[in-house]
């Protein structure tokens, strides 16, 4: 063990050292090295999509399911999406260098506060090798080196990405060492990387709950947490039909294995027994398993036959599947308390006219986003037009909510003087 | 052990619920009860300062050295300046509810991004009572709930204050829960406040070296890190020697014991020689222990009876007291290199008349303040014109440097819509 910590500190300190080169690149070297890798990618298709194969090949001897293999594919299809993810980072401004604020001091003292990279960022994924690619070029946009570490299971698709990546560093003059992957096996692997003081600015957990439990248990080094959404939505008494519906639908059914999708309906007792009834049906016709609290059971008699118990467990069960809690509450406050006590923080919405109950709504609930008239499916990078994400954080330090460019900078003071001493 | 957790668990289970209620303050409710704490200071002064007395009596019979007892030691001048620091706290504005950002999204979702209070802090410390109130203070000021761990050494000066601090918040009508402390002298009541992660949203900690690895190996909570200076001067072959001498003596001996005082100086080797002799002089006349590198004690070899050797240990060492290391370099860029292979990552200065080096230092070194001909003193929230601080950070993330209001809180985005999906 003591000689795999080495390998994986090794590999961190080069990626430090690198990181001081790539902390004063322009925007236009950093700009032309993501179009170099773009073109690297396509260069080498044939021989990444063949390594992609073996990981494809080995989750199916795994018996992995459908939908994990599909996150693992790589097609000529998505390799270009990646190119496209790539260029359109070019479009976006260059965060280091900026300057946030600055002021004089009553003894002259000048302070500038300056936008800076974080250092080195530690990266723990799982499965979707998009993530590879898509987390080095947004750490080299931001001047960044970055430690990548993701499933075992794509460590063939990876390690072809990373060696273009890398390629395409060095054909432009920069220093490849700023993107390292860590090829091995062993958690242990993991564990070396977050606990790497010193060496490592910020690690960023990306996958299931297990991963992201997993690394904030053992990281020293400070951790952006992503993920995990239990959300919520609350159809009030003044709620349209017509935009209760589509919103219920589209967070629930759209896409729902994402973090932005609902979990949980509330509704309000007192929106017309004729709404409730046809927003269930619809649900059902889409073929959402619905547990319902024992209230909804009963004011839905009709419908009893085709509805779930819920237990207690379900008000904090993020599904990822087509299955909704729902609960039928007395008023707005009845609502709020049973979000504020079930919620993951992530994202939740009220559909309501009454402009009053938004707004006690959006005031009290606590999450990253919250939503009046709008589906919570919108918690995401792009739909908020940041142009790139490199996660979704769920924690309140740093950065809440969909994480661009910005959130993978730090800043420093600069302070001129003329010979000021306190 | 059990019992003890579930002790824990519970007092910050009532600060998170209580963190609600403070969440929604008005700036004028804090400010009052600001104002009412400083109130019940002054009036329980008598009971404080002998609960103040057990601790010092306590201390004195472990034979703690008078450094130590003066930092216990509470007096009516100190708990005068207790209530001062509260009433600048209320002159200072109200960061909660301000509106970072705003923007329509071409579908024409309106993106609020809204300050809000972190929640529920975690405050580790050590010895100073006066951090007992600067911190619940400030938190309160931030509409935050406060969990508080002293040092036991403390306990019945901080049980005292945090008593009168509890009475006026239930005086003027808020939550008193908002504001706990910890009295339990096992190091395990800092373990499970530090892994309370869902109850607690940060954890700060302020003393030494020690407990501040403890907490960041310990917690599974984010952390803000404070503390530890390794700071350098650099005195480039460009110096004036009265700016030179009047900061290096400034950085070095106005206050020791502080994590901004400087601890290396850096002297280019083409600086006049009688500038050297003249700064080694005045530092020794100063009282300073000087530590000088094998070219440092060539150079001036007629004073090689008053420096000591440095050793390789003594570029890491924060001495926290009155002792200077000293190394000649050849150039700016040997100077970049022994700071960035040594520093902390608190401050760092240069002293230069020339331009040029200046902005190449300012850009180079990668700490929370550079400065340019001033002391590194003035890294401190006060001198910074932040009016308050809970700290300085010496990590990236979340808020780096002197830790202002604005450092206790998080955003959220409210977003408003018409019906929109996705």
């Amino acid at each position: 063990m003591e000689d795999l910590k080495k390998k994986v500190h090794a590999q961190i300190s080069l990626a430090k050292q690198a990181s001081r080169k790539m902390a004063i690149l322009s925007r236009k070297e950093k700009d032309e090295v993501l179009l170099a890798i773009g073109h690297q990618l396509l260069a080498d298709q044939a021989v990444i999509l063949s390594e992609n194969a073996k990981d494809i090949v080995t989750a199916e001897a795994d018996g992995q399911p459908a939908s994990y293999l599909d996150r693992l594919l790589l097609t000529p299809e998505r390799m270009a999406q990646l190119v496209d993810s790539l260029t359109q980072l070019v479009s976006l401004d260059d965060p280091v260098g900026e300057r946030i604020n600055s002021w004089t001091r009553p003894n002259g003292l000048f302070i500038e506060q300056i936008r800076v990279p974080l250092g080195v960022i530690g990266m723990v994924y799982e499965a979707r090798p998009n993530v590879t690619v898509d987390a080095a070029a947004i750490a080299i946009k931001t001047g960044n080196a970055i430690v990548l570490r993701g499933s075992h299971s794509a460590v063939h698709s990876n390690l072809a990405l990373v060696t273009s990546i890398r390629q395409a560093l060095a054909a432009t003059g920069l220093d490849a060492e700023a993107v390292q992957y860590l090829p091995y096996a062993e958690h242990a692997s993991v564990d070396y990387l977050c606990t790497a003081n010193g060496l490592v600015d910020v690690i960023i957990p990306r996958g299931g709950a297990g991963l992201i439990q997993r690394v904030l248990q053992i990281a020293s080094v400070p951790v952006l947490e992503t993920g995990v959404g239990n959300c919520h939505i609350y159809v009030d008494e003044a709620a349209h039909y017509d935009m209760a519906e589509s919103i219920v639908i589209n967070a629930k059914t759209s896409r729902p294995a994402v973090c932005n999708a609902a979990e949980t309906l509330l509704v309000h007792r007192s929106w017309p027994q004729d709404n409730q009834r046809a927003l269930l049906q619809k649900l059902l016709a889409k073929g959402v398993e619905l547990r319902a609290c024992e209230r909804t059971l009963e004011l839905h008699s009709d419908l009893a036959v085709q509805l779930h118990h819920a237990t207690s467990e379900d008000w904090d069960t993020e599904y990822s599947s087509l299955i909704l809690a729902v609960r039928t509450v007395d008023n707005l406050s009845e609502a709020i308390e049973h979000i504020t006590a079930h919620t993951s923080g992530h994202s939740e919405a009220i559909v309501t006219e009454d402009e009053i109950a938004a707004r006690q709504f959006l005031t009290a609930i606590d999450a990253t986003a919250v939503y009046h008239n709008a589906s919570t499916r919108f918690t995401d990078g792009g739909e908020f037009g940041f142009g790139a994400e490199i996660g979704i954080s769920t924690q309140k330090l740093h950065a809440r909510g969909p994480m661009g460019l910005p959130a993978l900078t730090s800043y420093k003071y600069v302070v001129r003087g003329n010979g000021q001493i306190r």
